[in-house]
């Protein structure tokens, strides 16, 4: 895992993301409940794809801080830096779409 | 919630679904631990579409299941019962592919 | 590909697919004539996803017969037949949330 | 559909992206074909996602390039222009993940 120097773009709304990932955690363990108590399959389904797109609002919120952030300001500084970045984010958004 | 009479397509594998689950669950109490430590956004956005992919990896795997037992047994008793099934699994598939 | 002896689950709807197809068929012309005209890259983007979906939704219908058709009367059959095109389904519904 | 002044970040492979999107052309020819000559749904789903995944090849790249060039270079002048094509860049990554 890459270290940080500096905080990272999303510090601001670092309370909003761990709020949305503490809720995601209980949906998680809603599952594991539905599935101990025989839920119907087309049941869990929903919910899982209720999960799968909380998990992805937080992926897109994180993004658009990284880019409102990290790489607006590489860009602001010049340089290879803003290459780099827009190379790293090209390579995430991939990997969201593909997921 | 729909509440089903008979134990659902996914009971032999029940097992293997709640240790997957436990294990996402795990990885979204990782992603709250990446935020609090101020980790990188390009490496959080990894590991969501990591745990993304693990969710819909159940997902599949129900719906499998699904279609294997529910579907094939509406299926061989013939009716009505086939069609609801076969509507019901094609709007799950929808949802999932659309999250 | 995988010959066919008799008709396939489509068929009563194979002239609105195929309608479909040349609506998506003018859709990537459009795209290609949107790039030659260097058109705004975030209104080719929205259009991409236009057709993605449109793409996606014709999918979700032939599955959605495949299902219909060759699965149930699969199961109806009995036998390993049902089992085979469980597991082939399960493997394009995969591709399908994975593309 | 917004109007550029000036060329777009696609510009300089404007051949490439155009020569992907006449291959698509074909595929989507292709798919009508095998509709047309009763192919396996199955493997019309196959050949489906193929089609689906190599446009959202092109949209891939005509994003890097969009962040590259568009909003690297909003984010060099300064000001709420760049502030205006992150916000525009995350709707569109938001409508390529969610089709």
């Amino acid at each position: 895992m890459t270290q940080n120097e500096t905080a990272p773009g999303y510090a601001p709304d670092r309370e909003a993301h761990l709020a949305r990932l503490r809720r995601i955690e209980g949906q998680v363990r809603g599952l594991q409940r539905m599935i101990g108590e025989d839920a119907y399959c087309i049941d869990v389904l929903t919910q899982i794809s209720a999960v799968t797109r909380a998990l992805q609002g937080v992926a897109l919120g994180l993004l658009e801080e990284h880019m409102r952030h990290c790489l607006v300001e590489a860009a602001a500084v010049g340089g290879a830096e803003a290459d780099v970045k827009v190379t790293e984010a090209k390579a995430a958004i991939e990997r969201l779409v593909k997921s």
